[in-house]
C-alpha cells in the first residue's frame, strides 16, 4: 500500500512532531536511566549489586523445555561469546543451582505462533543467580533478548546490573512488512531481518509477496504465476517453509500478502485471463499506482483464487491472510463493457461497490480455507462482516472508527520507514494515542501495528539502512507503555541497540563506508563521509519524483548510501540550541560548532576533487558547493555573536537567501541542518538587540527562528 | 597441510624479503605506470583516445554466444550499473556495430573446466568501440574482468582508455586452497570467495573438506561420517553440486582434498573400525598435528575408500582428485602391533613406506574411477607413479627437484595466507624463480601455485580479510610475467582492487569498523582504530601459542579485528624513511610523522578508558601503553632530529629498550611500526655525527639503522 496522498500522514506527523518536543518523564525506567533496553519493559527495578558474566557462565533450565528453547539458548550462548570473547558451555547445564541463569517456563505456548500467545516473562537478576520466569517458550524468548540487552562491563569484568523486571507487551501485533515485490530479496536478508525482530521483540513478519513488480512465490499450481512474473526472482515453497520456520523459531509469525484485485499486473503476464482488460501484461518497471486489476466478474476468476488461495492457506500456518485490496482506480473496470454490464445486473452503483462484492467472495474463499482475512483500509466498506481485520494506511482515527464499528484493525500509517522520516516521528506515532476515547472493549481491537519496508528503493545492500535501527524505536511504541516517550533517551539506546544489531549480520551500519568507497572509486573517502554525515534522502515520494529511476536500476548512488535521521546532524542542531541559549555569551558548544563548520568549510575543496573523479558522484557537486556556504556562513554568525558586533544591513537577507538556495534538494539529497542555520544567522542579526532582552526572553525565541521566511528574502 | 616446522617457509621469506627490495622496472606496463590492472597482462600497450562508457554502452557478440558467456555478460552489465549508477542494457545487443563492447569467441572450450583450458585472450579498446577476442568462453571471461579494472572516470564521465592487451597466463593452476573443516563457511562465503576468484583471474578452488575437526561433505553411502564428524555443518551433495556449477559459470576448477591416511579424525568418529587405534574417536577441537590415522593393512579400509572415493569421484567433476597424504607421524601405527606384524610381512621397513603402500592402493582406486591423484609432499616417495602431482608445502626447490624427476607440481609454500605475512613477502614468492636451472620441458611441470586459507583462526565474518586483498598479488604472481615485480606498484593497485572487489559482496574492509563497534560495546571507537591501524596479528604459528584457542572460540577478538599488513603501518614506515633520508634537513614528511606520533601519544588516555569500559579489549591494556610509549618517544626523537641538538647519553639505550619492550607481543598483536621508531631513535642519537657525514654516505646507513639490538640494551 503506497499512500500516495500523503496529506493525513504529514498532519499526523505535524501534530506528532508537536507530541514529541514534550520529553515526558519515563515514569518506569526512573530507577535506572541509564539502562539500554528497548523496548523498555513494562516495569523495570534496579536493585545493587551485579550478576558477573565470565567463563562459568552457565544456563540451565527448571520445568518445561523444547527443541525450540533450547536452540534459542544455544543462539544466546553464541551472542554473549562474540561479545565478552570468551569460549562458554554449549548446551544446557545440568545443575540449576549452579548456573548463573535458570529458565523456568511452564509450557510451549502454541503450537503455531499466534496474536495470542502469552509473551510475559520476569526476570529477577540477583548478585548470585538469574531466573527468567515465562509462561511461554516464546516469552522465555522475550526475556532472553532482554538479558542480552542488559549485558554490560567495567575494569572487572562483563555483568549484569541487579534488576526485577516484569514484562509483556501492550499491544499482541507488532509487526514488520517486508515488499518482497518490488525488488526481491535473498532470504539470508530476511533471516538476518528476523533475528533483528526477535531482538527487539516484533513478533509478525508481514510478507509483501505480490504485486504490480514482481510475483514472488512458487505455486505449484499455477506455475505460470512466479514463472513469467518474477524474472526467476522467487521463493520455493521449500524457501518458503525453511523461513515460515526460521521465524516460529523466534516467536515470529508470518503474514503473507497477496495483493488483490489491484497491484496485480505480475499474476497477468502469465494469466492474462484473470484480467480487466484484454493484455498482454508484462512486468511493471516503474513505481506507482497502476490500472491493471483482475476481472471480479467471472466465475473462472474466484476458481482460481479458491485453487491458489487454497495452496497458499496450506503453505502458511498463519490464521491470518492479507489480500490487500488497495489503490484499485477501476479504470480497466470502466472501459470494460461487460464488467459494467454486470455491475448494473447485480446493482452494483459504482466501483467501490464492486470490489466489495470482490472482497465477499474472496472473503467466502479464505472461510473455507480456515483464514482470517485482513486487508487495508478500503476493505472497510458498509456490510464487511466483523471477523476482517483492517489495515490502516490512512491513521489511527480511522483506525479508531473501526474499532467502535466492532473491527480489528492495526496501524501503518506513521510507521512507513520507507518515507525517510526521522525515528522521533515515528516513536510518536500510536495506535493508540493517550486522546483516545475508546472504552476498554473498543481498545482491545486495536491489535498493535507494522512498520512498512516498502521496496521501489532498496535492495539487499541498502534495506538494512532502511529499516535499522529506526524499526527498533516502533518496536518500543508497540511493546513499551504508552509513557514511555522520553525522546533523547530514546536516541541515547537506539545507538546502542543499533551497534548490537549488527551481532546478527545487519549490514545498516557497515554498508555505507563501503558504497562510499564505490562511489570514490577507492579514493580516499573522508571528505564524502563529512558530505554524508549531514545529508539525508529527500522525505516521503519526493525521490521518484526529483530523480526518477525504475526497479531495474543501479540503487548505487549517493541517494542510497545515505541514511535517514541523520546522528550528525541531530548532535550538530543540539549543539547550536544550546549554544544559543547560552546567550549572551554563546560559549556553550561553541568549540565544536565552530570546529564542525570549520570541517564543512575546507571540506569542499577536496571534496570536488574527487567528484571530477568519479563521475557517479557528479549529482552530487551542488552539495558539495552548498557545504561550504554553509560553512562559511555558520562560521560568519558565530564570528559576530561571539564579538557581539552587528552585522552589516544586508547581511541577514544575503544569508538567508544562501541557505534556502542550499536547502532546496539535490540529486534527491537535502542538508538536515537548515534550521539550525538559519537560527544561527537570524541571531546574529539580532545580536545587538540582545542587550535589551532577558536571557530567558531569548531562550523562548531561539526555538523559533528556524522557520523559513515567508516570503524569499530580497523579494 | 600445516607446515609445523616451518623453518624452510622463513629462509624463503628472508630471500624473498631481498628479492622484494629491488623494485625492478614492470617493462610490460611501461606504457602506463597508473592503470589499476591486477593482475598485469602479458602485454598492454596504451593509445591515445579513450572509450565513453555512458548510458548507451552496450555489449554485443559475433561468433560463438553461450549460457555460460552470456550469464557472464549479463554480471559484467549489472557490476557496471553498480559502480556507474547508471541503468544499461539488459542482454545483449544485436547489433555488434553499434555496441560499444564486442565479443569475438571462438568456441566455448572444454565442457569440464580444465588445466588446459585456453584462457587467452585479447582486448583492443578505441574511441569507437572494444573488441574482445578469445578462443574459449572462459578466455572471453578474462577479458571482461579486465575490461572491468580499466573502467576510469573524470569531469567528462566514466572510460575505458584505449588500449591494446595481449593476455595469457603464466601458469595454468592458479588456486586458493579454503579449508571448510577446521571452522565451516556458509556456501555464499565460498560464492563470493569465487566471485573474487574470477575477478583476478584465479582458476582453481581447492576445496579442503575433511580434517581432524570436521567431515564436510555428505557421503550417501557412508553418512556416518558427515553425520557424525561435522556437528551437522556440512555441505549437502546438492550444495556441492551447486558451488561446482557456480564456480564453472565463472571459469574455476574445483579441486576437492581428502585428507588421508592422517587428519582423518573426523572420519573415524562414525567409523572408527577404519582408524589404527580402537578408538572411540571424538570431533577434534584443538589445532595441531594429531594422532588418528587409517588403518592402512586393512583390506577394509580399501573397500571403503573405493565406495567413498568412487562416489565423490562422481560428485566432482574435475580431473584431480586430492588425497591429502600429509603429516602422518604413525604414532597410532607404531602402538599396534598387527600394523607392526604387517610392516614385518611387507617387508615395510618404515612408516614412509607403509604410507607409500596405503598411497599406491588408494591411486589404483582413483585411476578406477578416472581420476589423478594429488597430494602434499609427503607423498614423493620413490617408486611414485608420474601421473601423480605434488602439491609442494616445502617450497619451489622441492617442486623443481621433482619436476627434474619428471612429476608435475603445484607451489603453496610461501603462498600461507593464514600465517599473516605481507603482501609483498608472497608476492616475492615464484613457482619458477628466476634462477630456475630447471630446462623448458621440466619447467612445463610446474603448473602453476595454491593461496592456502587454513582455517584455525578464520570464520565467516573475518576470512575475507584473511584472502583479501593479499590472495590478488598472489594471483598476479601466477599470471603475470615473472618480471612483473615492482611492489610499490603493486600496493598502489592492491588498494584500488581490494575497493573493488567489495562490489562482490566480500567482507573484508567493511567488517573490521563492525567489529571494532562490537568490542567496544558501542561506544566511539576512533581511539580502538587509531591502534587497530598500526597493529597485526602475530606472523606464523605465534597466535596459537601466545592465546590458545579452540575451534569452539569466539574469534572475534581484537587480534580478529586486527588485518595483516597494515597500511596505515607501511605508510608511516615510509613516511619516516623518507625524512630520514632528508639529513640533515630532516624536514620531507615530517609534518605527517609528527601527526601520526602525536595522535598516538594522545589517543592512549581515551583508548584506555574505553578499554576500562569493555572487559573484552581488558587484553589490549598494555598495547594502548606502548602506543602511548612509541609515540612520545618518537617525538622526542623527532624533536631532536629538527633540532640538531643531540639528545643525554643514556637517552639512545633507554628509548631503544622502550621500543623492545613494545615490541614484544600482546594478546597475540604486534606493532607494524616498530623498525622505524628504532631508526628514528638511532637517527637522533646520532645527530651530531651528521655533521661529518655526507647525505649520501648517511642515506646509505638509514636502511641498517632498524636492526634490532644485538643484546638488551642496558644489559
Amino acid at each position: 500500500m503506497r499512500a500516495r496522498t500523503y496529506l493525513p500522514f504529514l498532519l499526523c506527523l505535524i501534530c506528532a512532531a508537536g507530541a514529541s518536543a514534550q520529553t515526558a518523564p519515563d515514569a518506569s525506567a526512573a530507577s535506572a536511566p541509564q539502562h539500554n533496553l528497548m523496548p523498555v519493559p513494562a516495569s523495570v527495578r534496579f536493585n545493587s549489586g551485579r550478576l558477573a558474566v565470565n567463563k562459568t557462565f552457565s544456563v540451565a533450565a527448571r520445568g518445561h523445555m523444547d527443541a525450540r528453547l533450547q536452540a534459542a539458548v544455544e543462539r544466546f550462548l553464541r551472542r554473549l561469546e562474540g561479545r565478552t570473547v570468551m569460549e562458554l558451555q554449549r548446551g544446557l547445564a545440568a545443575d540449576a543451582g549452579g548456573a548463573a541463569l535458570v529458565i523456568e517456563a511452564v509450557g510451549a505456548g502454541r503450537a503455531v505462533p499466534s496474536v495470542e500467545e502469552d509473551e510475559s516473562y520476569s526476570l529477577e537478576v540477583s548478585d548470585r543467580q538469574a531466573t527468567l520466569k515465562a509462561a511461554t517458550t516464546v516469552g522465555a524468548l522475550r526475556g532472553l533478548e532482554t538479558f542480552l540487552q542488559l549485558l554490560d562491563g567495567d575494569r572487572e569484568g562483563h555483568f549484569v546490573p541487579a534488576v526485577s523486571i516484569r514484562d509483556k507487551p501492550r499491544f499482541p501485533w507488532r509487526g514488520l512488512l517486508i515488499d518482497v515485490a518490488r525488488h526481491y530479496e535473498p532470504l539470508e536478508v530476511l533471516k538476518r531481518n528476523l533475528d533483528a525482530m526477535a531482538a527487539v521483540k516484533l513478533n509478525v513478519l508481514h510478507w509483501h509477496l505480490t504485486e504490480n513488480q514482481g510475483f514472488r512465490i512458487e505455486s505449484k499450481k499455477f506455475p505460470r504465476l512466479h514463472g513469467m512474473g518474477s524474472d526467476g526472482q522467487f521463493y520455493t515453497q521449500d524457501e518458503a517453509r525453511e523461513l515460515i520456520a526460521y521465524a516460529r523459531e523466534r516467536g515470529i509469525r508470518v503474514v503473507p500478502e497477496f495483493d488483490i484485485p489491484g497491484h496485480a499486473t505480475a499474476w497477468l503476464v502469465g494469466h492474462p485471463e484473470l484480467g480487466s482488460a484484454p493484455g498482454p501484461y508484462t512486468i511493471e518497471r516503474k513505481a506507482g499506482i497502476f490500472d491493471p486489476v483482475l476481472d471480479p466478474t467471472r466465475e473462472e476468476t474466484y476458481k482460481f483464487l479458491d485453487a491458489f488461495l487454497g495452496e497458499m492457506a496450506a503453505l502458511f500456518p498463519d490464521e491470518f491472510l492479507h489480500i490487500g485490496g488497495d489503490e484499485n482506480e477501476g479504470k480497466h473496470w470502466d472501459a470494460n463493457p461487460r464488467i459494467q454490464a454486470f455491475k448494473k445486473e447485480k446493482g452494483l452503483k459504482d466501483n467501490h461497490a464492486l470490489q466489495t462484492y470482490f472482497n465477499q467472495r474472496v472473503l467466502t474463499i479464505l472461510k473455507k480455507h480456515g483464514k482470517t482475512m485482513m486487508g487495508w483500509d478500503e476493505i472497510f466498506q458498509p456490510d464487511l462482516p466483523k471477523g476482517v481485520v483492517i489495515h490502516s494506511w490512512r491513521g489511527a482515527a480511522a483506525l479508531a472508527e473501526a474499532a467502535r464499528q466492532g473491527y480489528k484493525g492495526v496501524l501503518s500509517n506513521g510507521f512507513y520507514i520507507d518515507l525517510i522520516f526521522p525515528t522521533s516521528q515515528h516513536y510518536a506515532n500510536d495506535p493508540l494515542p493517550a486522546d483516545s476515547t475508546l472504552t476498554a472493549e473498543e481498545a482491545a481491537r486495536v491489535l498493535g501495528g507494522e512498520a512498512t519496508m516498502w521496496s521501489e528503493w532498496v535492495t539487499a545492500e541498502t534495506i538494512d539502512s532502511r529499516i535499522w535501527p529506526r524499526t527498533a524505536a516502533i518496536a518500543e511504541r508497540l511493546w513499551s507503555p504508552r509513557d514511555v516517550r522520553d525522546v533523547e533517551d530514546m536516541y541515547r539506546r537506539l545507538a546502542v541497540i543499533s551497534v548490537r544489531l549488527e551481532e546478527l549480520g545487519l549490514t545498516h551500519e557497515k554498508n555505507q563506508a563501503m558504497m562510499l568507497r564505490r562511489l570514490a572509486g577507492g579514493r580516499e573517502t573522508g571528505p564524502l563521509a563529512t558530505l554524508v554525515s549531514v545529508i539525508e534522502p529527500v522525505k516521503e515520494y519526493r525521490r521518484y519524483q526529483q530523480r526518477p529511476q525504475t526497479m531495474l536500476s543501479p540503487l548505487t548512488g549517493l541517494v542510497d548510501a545515505a541514511r535517514p535521521d541523520s546522528e550528525a546532524a541531530r548532535r550538530f542542531n543540539a549543539s547550536v540550541e544550546a549554544l544559543l541559549s547560552d546567550a549572551p555569551r554563546f560559549a556553550a558548544h561553541s568549540r565544536g560548532v565552530r570546529d564542525t563548520l570549520t570541517a564543512w568549510r575546507d571540506t569542499a575543496p577536496e571534496l570536488e576533487a574527487l567528484i571530477d573523479r568519479s563521475p557517479a558522484l557528479h549529482e552530487a557537486r551542488p552539495l558539495a558547493a552548498d557545504l561550504s556556504t554553509l560553512g562559511t556562513t555558520g562560521l560568519e554568525a558565530l564570528s559576530y555573536l561571539s564579538s557581539g558586533v552587528a552585522p552589516p544591513a544586508a547581511w541577514r537577507d544575503a544569508k538567508l537567501a544562501a541557505i534556502e538556495q542550499a536547502s532546496k534538494p539535490k540529486a534527491a539529497l537535502e542538508f538536515a541542518v537548515i534550521p539550525s542555520l538559519r537560527q544561527l544567522v537570524v541571531a546574529a542579526s539580532e545580536v545587538a538587540r540582545l542587550k535589551q532582552t532577558t536571557p530567558a526572553e531569548w531562550k523562548a525565541q531561539v526555538k523559533t527562528m528556524a522557520a523559513p521566511p515567508a516570503k524569499p528574502p530580497g523579494k
